[in-house]
């Protein structure tokens, strides 16, 4: 991993990696459990339709994260290996870490913990909001300060996705608020904490070139395409999950085309750029995802998919630079421009639908 | 997007795109909805079957679409992240306008328009004619020109596949006639037309390296794993789909077998054509389509799979430089010796299937 | 195919595969056809559920071995797309010669052949222990030799496995003994015979280079998302099959983990192997195969996972620099620290479980 020279202690990454493993192989030995099998035949049949309707979703979301998202921070050319690695690593961690805690939290009090493959979803959902976060310090951060960043985000990233979804009701398939907004602004309140004085120069390996630009659109399209699955798979089956399907390929594509047109007007020499390109097109995955199960005409999904388009590209072409400058605030991929600005156009939109829903029926 | 340095206004672009996007909204807003929700339980479980049963085709096909068949064009060194983009740019834009144009032609007198995945998949087959068709012209025409050759090229595509499946009534569930025939001469069409008189210079940036020929291949390897989906996705399930995933296997497997022996007779030192690879593993694919369904025996998948091959090689080491220098047609991706050809064959075999399956009923 | 400049005739290659591919249809013309098919309604919607419960395992297992395993050999810069023909060539002819040879064993006293997408899927098997092997001898051997090997490895396979499942009543669904340590033996056995006296120094060409190792990681990425398919994929559906996708993510889950933690501590300067990486975070899926379905507690896949990555990541420091030394034994990729040594422990852990097994229940 070609981590930047720096001092800190190089045997610190594997110790805490390594008694981590061991900490999980002993709860799993004395907590964890799989489901007991049973005899019945209706219920085998039962499971095997379970696993038929879920595994397509779980796969294509693992090609996602391991692959699309890998391939999408790969943009630093000399940086991509330790990104993709970084990415990896992270993922495996973060979810095992996460399986420990769900376990302890919700489960306990039952006594053993029955996995299944659900669980497993579940705690790459958790898993996701890291990779997320990284984006803002990527580059800049020793793995053993990303493993601490996970450390903490997934406890809080639990906790406040109880509080949103459990207490207080919210609706959220698609994770807009529980995983987008959440993972953004953590990411850069890490950001701020770690690189708060200093404001570095761009690292000379830190601008892209063709070919690392071509590798990191290559990711934007795999996760691009496999978007559908990630909003649709806790979906309630049969209609929700259909709608959830057909929104979300609608906000996409209009996010496609709408990054296209926002691009080309506001660079000054009328070409897009790769940036806006890598990321616009996904944006209109993060605003749909609050809403895409919910009976909105399609038309909504068009235009929420345009409009975090151009919420997107805007906040490449000004906000991120003011920020740096103003506020000294460094985001390294644009997170806030992916997953900031587009979650919350999502979630303004949402109120918006549950507000004319509750004056249709009443 | 890296366009070859042009006269063209730059600012045309985003207005024709923002245009289309606005007017797409209004038609949406207009005149398209969502299935009645039902509040039935049965009717939820069939919506639910639906979409476990066409969900993973369709994704294998978006894959085909957006990864595999960008990828395969990234041939060209310098250009490979415009094509990327062009190809990603006109799957969006071609299939919002099927959309739009299917939507218009057959559903209109049924007053609003009900969207589902299955009218989704039939505007990405649509978009699929686009795609090829840019393979004549790659690199050499600009942006706008692609937009206007997707404009005219999808109302074309359905008026032909209208009289063709519709009126002539010729079974066709691999597009073999209908996409890849009709794709490849429109393109080549407009690629006389667009450059009449001009016999260019291959341009300098326009030679594959190792490293492009490396990309180019992944893209044909992920075409390759995922045609059966494309073939099978729209057959009748059970036998008749069945038999068309291992058709088109056994085809596409011949086909990659024979493309290597035909190229490594034909060049004079032995050794394999990148090109030679890239297109013909997948020549039996387009080959199969049209009869894959039908209960012709295994070898005869296997043969046409060869066939196509010796017939996309034989094309590329012949009959493109003929077209070059006789006809001043330049095919770029040489999209005649992997749609055409290959199409042609199909075709063919097609009628003397119908023909002896006539005569052993009668 | 850019082969070592070698003595060998060039057009032996199109020649020996000319033939086979015309020996193939001469088989399949006389032997093999599909299902009848049946008119009832019932058996139309069994083949229907059919399909679709295999169809997208069949899919992500093309995708590891025609796009993971190809990538995964291009760690040799100016050798990648020669790796990735090779190994998508003979995919190709394995799979068709051990549809053959199983054809001729298994069937042929029943009449007519009988070709489904289960007996597809049999072959592509026995085809990976080829696509195995290779590791050994990449980039030193021709495509010729490579052909050969391949025509000598399927029967030998096909008979080891009769010997192992069917003779001795092993169960092995992942293949761990029958595919991986078979092919890890007989691929070093290759390599031995054909480089026994020469101690060839590395070729210039064969170190890796910052682009080759992402490629390469890539191809690692996309066999750790799909490994659950190969290892589920021939279980019986319901619990065991939910069983063996659960303790195969587990088993590389840690194995990631440990990889990390193993190749930062044995380093001297505490960074991460790109080596290890790509081979060590596979190793648990090569070692929970053989007991993926069985009924053990989940911590056992953790376990097995760890463990299986220690030893492939010692393998790679101390083991296959001794056997180059000591044996002059070379092996280009690792397969006896990545097949080998994770697949003998997998077995070994078969053989405690059937124990613990047999003792709980007397």
């Amino acid at each position: 991993m070609a981590v930047p020279p720096s001092t800190y202690p190089r045997r610190l990454l594997p110790l805490f990696l390594g008694l981590f493993q061991a900490a999980l192989l002993l709860f799993f030995a004395l907590f964890v459990t799989y489901d007991e099998p049973s005899a019945q035949a209706e219920d085998t049949s039962l499971v095997a339709s379970q696993v038929y309707s879920t595994f397509p979703f779980f796969q294509d979301i693992q090609v996602m994260l391991v692959v699309g998202l890998g391939l999408l921070l790969t943009f630093l050319p000399r940086y991509g290996f330790s990104s993709l690695t970084h990415n990896f690593l992270l993922l495996n961690f973060s979810m095992q870490w996460a399986l420990v805690l769900q376990g302890l939290l919700h489960h306990f009090h039952h006594g053993q913990i029955h996995l299944d493959l659900h669980k497993l979803l579940i705690s790459e959902f958790a898993a996701v909001t890291v990779l997320i976060s990284v984006g803002a310090i990527l580059g800049r951060a020793s793995p053993c300060q990303l493993l601490i960043m996970a450390t903490c985000e997934i406890p809080i990233y639990l906790a406040s996705e109880w509080v949103i979804v459990t207490c207080l009701g919210v609706l959220d398939v698609g994770g807009t608020i529980t995983i987008h907004i959440f993972s953004c602004y953590f990411g850069l309140g890490v950001s701020k904490a770690l690189f708060r004085a200093t404001q570095q120069p761009l690292h000379p390996k830190e601008s892209p070139t063709l070919s690392s630009d071509l590798m990191s659109l290559v990711g934007t399209l795999i996760l691009w395409v496999f978007w559908p699955s990630f909003v649709a798979v806790l979906c309630q089956p049969g209609n929700a999950q259909h709608r959830a399907i057909l929104n979300t390929l609608l906000a996409m594509s209009a996010s496609a085309i709408t990054t296209v047109v926002a691009s080309s007007l506001l660079e000054r020499d009328g070409k897009l750029s790769p940036g806006h390109l890598q990321n616009g097109s996904l944006a209109g995955g993060v605003a749909i995802g609050v809403l895409a199960d919910l009976a909105i005409p399609p038309v909504a999904a068009l235009a929420l998919g345009s409009l975090s388009a151009v919420l997107c590209v805007l906040g490449f072409r000004f906000l991120t630079p003011l920020l740096g400058r103003k506020l000294t605030l460094h985001d390294q991929c644009g997170i806030h421009n992916l997953h900031g600005l587009p979650g919350i156009l999502g979630a303004a939109a949402s109120v918006v639908a549950v507000l004319v829903a509750s004056k249709d029926t009443s």
